[in-house]
């Protein structure tokens, strides 16, 4: 175990931590708030304490995957310590825990929120909030990685560890060009949708924070009642298709980038998530028409908030709370669903959905024929044995912390459908749940220890479970 | 494709249905009740019905697994097509579907009902329900396997399509031996237990239909209050035992009766099951001490519900819908357990559990050391990457349908927890639910397309999944 790169590189995460905070401690001055000194305070600690961290250099850099895995889910773990330490400080959430809760959302691009006022805080915190979804949803690592100077061995296992997705691919020869790729893909087109929504009459400070909650597929918004706010078809329809683009594997946007539309539009996944979009859409819209003034007002409450979903986004236009079952079935499903691999969004993503069912349906074949012999077909390939075991895995893995999260959960004594939806949220990182943590509600009535259970889980949501719990096995840091 | 072999098992089988039948009209003549002809009559016909079809017999008696598929898919279809039969003509049940669901309900020992005063049927039909638990708890072509006179071929793997568990194992060499030292068993259990309940001062009809449905782990009961009813600490204990027993592989208790109790005890899935069903039984005793006179009586109802959901028997003797959100989550995940394979109960099966939680674990330590190889192990032997690879199609199959059942349910504007608790009690042939298809309610207001739906899942939980699916690949019944 290469011990001296998992210190370094968390020093290295520490410091650049530090070096982000100081955009909120900048849009606090700009505003004249005072909780911008706790912001430039806390960075200053932070880059400071990382800097001597990571003061020693490494000399053997070569790690392999356990050195990946316990990097990501340590930085992970510390970023979010210590991101919250600022909302703590400046008393805006005055319990640590909360502080806690709220970064980790922010972080893991969740978005739920136990703030029960959203427009009492400062903008220094509102920015830092939002921002956190701009840092975790392409990943800290991957910007470690795009911006450390020096050559650092392979980084290519502490991408792979924090990429969402069974299959990582990498778009160039080197894992630090293709981090570098990645964020200026991330920054453009966050860019582009700033510059949308300014276009709607958005003032500039509320465009950027739902920009940023966009593109990390996050959802904290910086009013009560999220995007409904606005109440404006054009921000909707801007937001709705920005949330559908960031959930689309980054790959294939850079192969649009450079030009190969053929291929990105050949791709399996795109294919299917966009039909589900679509079906979905479209099964909620029939399903809602009679609640609104027109098909055309239910269409675009219905895209918007399946984008929002699916993506696991969790912005809010519509109440879905109100919504008949059939829709709210749809919701918790596409939440369960996710987004593509290799995207900002969570969720188990449309990759493994479709090999599940490949894997599933051949399964059946071979029932029938035995002697026959057929292996799984994504994306024109074939899907290694060990792959399908993998995803298999994630499954079973992914179910048990459900059952165990949700056990723990109803220690205390809330309705089913709260604690359920608390849960699939927090763990595909969506936002808003059913009931009292549906999109009206918030979580701030749950209790500590049912707080940190859902921190859990959007930290294994976020990383896809296998960093987070090898972190809790003795055979990660033996040897 | 052997279709002769089918359609002569087909034959075979309505005219033991037929011949089943005959008790209950016995029964009803006995207590001079008018329904009594209608089963005699259906009896008749089904038994020449059968006669006729079975007339010619098979020359080639070898099938494969896919006619064991077919041959089991078909005759439980058929089995409750004509079972429902009685209660429609009778008119105790005036829709044929309401009549379907009920009899589907019995046969796949579910005990889910759509009645809402069950105290108001006839005498020969609580026992005609009762009886199609014990029909279809065991199976009802283990039976006909038992019984037929005359050599049937590889009749292998009819028994393995309809049996419960991944891994079917012969008693003895000879499969219809094998059949008949089951049905022993399982007739010398429920006398046994019908002493025990005489004994108690129940009367004898009320004994013979609370052990059937014991027996086949069915749970209706022909009280509208279930074993509550009894209101009697003694019934209780008995039922509680007896339904443990009936949840245990039966080939353990073969081995229990020959003597070799040293093997038996040995079984891996037996101490899990028993490990089981003694924590979750006390964590419900903590969780709802504080409703009842004191920590005893908690116990005998916690324990009670324990035996009952995780055997998916489903009978009630405290209305668990009041209990904590603890209590209920337990109760919903036993519901998924289910009892041990091989037993008449359904479910996953505390097998699978065991399997699934080992090879998540083993991929785990194959993350951190990936060249390191293991197996799994279960019960001391190795288990076989196909058995592997089975039982995680099994789960993702087992997700499919209750996603699609969920989604179709959900076209009837009911409640979240009511709407997924009715498809988790029928597909894994538990009973009741929770909220409106709870232990004191019914399935009585849901719809028809609904009950339809969830007819599908309970067949679907019976056969474990793969001759239901099957029944509607073409790939099954082409050549």
């Amino acid at each position: 175990m290469n011990r001296k790169v998992i210190i370094f590189t968390v020093g290295k995460m520490i410091e650049v931590e530090g070096l982000l905070m100081l955009l909120p401690a900048l849009t606090g001055f700009l505003y004249h708030e005072s909780q911008a000194f706790v912001y430039l305070l806390v960075a200053t600690v932070l880059f400071v304490l990382g800097r001597v961290i990571s003061l020693k250099k490494p000399k053997k850099t070569k790690i392999f995957s356990r050195e990946g895995f316990a990097t990501v889910a340590l930085c992970w773990l510390i970023l979010s310590l210590f991101g919250a330490l600022s909302f703590y400080f400046t008393k805006e959430i005055p319990s640590y825990i909360d502080a806690f809760f709220e970064i980790v959302s922010g972080f893991t691009t969740t978005g739920s929120s136990i703030l029960t006022n959203i427009e009492g805080l400062s903008h220094a915190s509102l920015f830092w909030r939002s921002f956190s979804h701009w840092i975790g949803g392409m990943g800290i690592l991957v910007f470690v990685v795009a911006i450390l100077p020096e050559s650092q061995g392979t980084t290519l296992h502490i991408l792979q560890a924090e990429m969402p997705g069974p299959i990582v691919g990498k778009l160039v020869s080197k894992v630090k060009v293709t981090a570098r790729i990645l964020y200026y893909i991330y920054a453009f087109l966050t860019v582009v949708e700033i510059i949308f929504l300014l276009f709607g009459g958005m003032p500039l400070f509320d465009s950027m924070c739902n920009a940023f909650g966009t593109a990390g597929t996050g959802g904290f918004a910086i009013k009560n009642s999220s995007i409904a706010f606005y109440n404006n078809a054009y921000v909707d329809s801007v937001i709705t298709i920005f949330m559908a683009i960031f959930g689309i594997n980054f790959n294939l946007i850079y192969f649009i980038a450079i030009g190969k539309l053929r291929a990105a539009f050949k791709s399996e996944e795109l294919r299917w998530y966009l039909m589900i979009i679509l079906v979905a859409a479209l099964g909620i819209t029939f399903n809602i028409m009679n609640m609104y003034s027109s098909i055309l007002t239910a269409f675009r409450y219905a895209i918007f908030q399946v984008a929002s979903i699916i993506t696991t986004t969790g912005y809010v236009t519509a109440d879905y709370g109100q919504w008949p079952l059939f829709s709210q079935i749809i919701i918790v499903f596409l939440m369960f669903i996710g987004a593509c691999a290799g995207s900002t969004g969570g969720g188990i993503k449309v990759s493994r959905i479709i090999i599940y069912i490949k894997s599933a349906l051949n399964e059946l074949k071979h029932l029938i024929h035995p002697h026959s012999v057929t292996t799984v077909k994504f994306e024109d390939q074939h899907v290694s044995k060990n792959t399908v075991n993998n995803i298999h895995t994630y499954l079973i893995l992914y179910l048990m912390i459900l059952c165990s999260s949700l056990l723990i959960i109803s220690l205390q004594n809330i309705d089913f459908t709260s604690a359920f939806s608390a849960v699939v949220t927090c763990l595909n990182n969506v936002g808003p749940g059913l009931n009292i943590v549906g999109p009206v509600g918030n979580f701030s009535s749950l209790s500590d220890i049912s707080k940190l259970v859902l921190c859990f889980d959007m930290l294994a949501g976020r990383l896809e479970i296998f960093p987070i719990l090898l972190l809790f096995s003795r055979k990660l840091w033996v040897k």
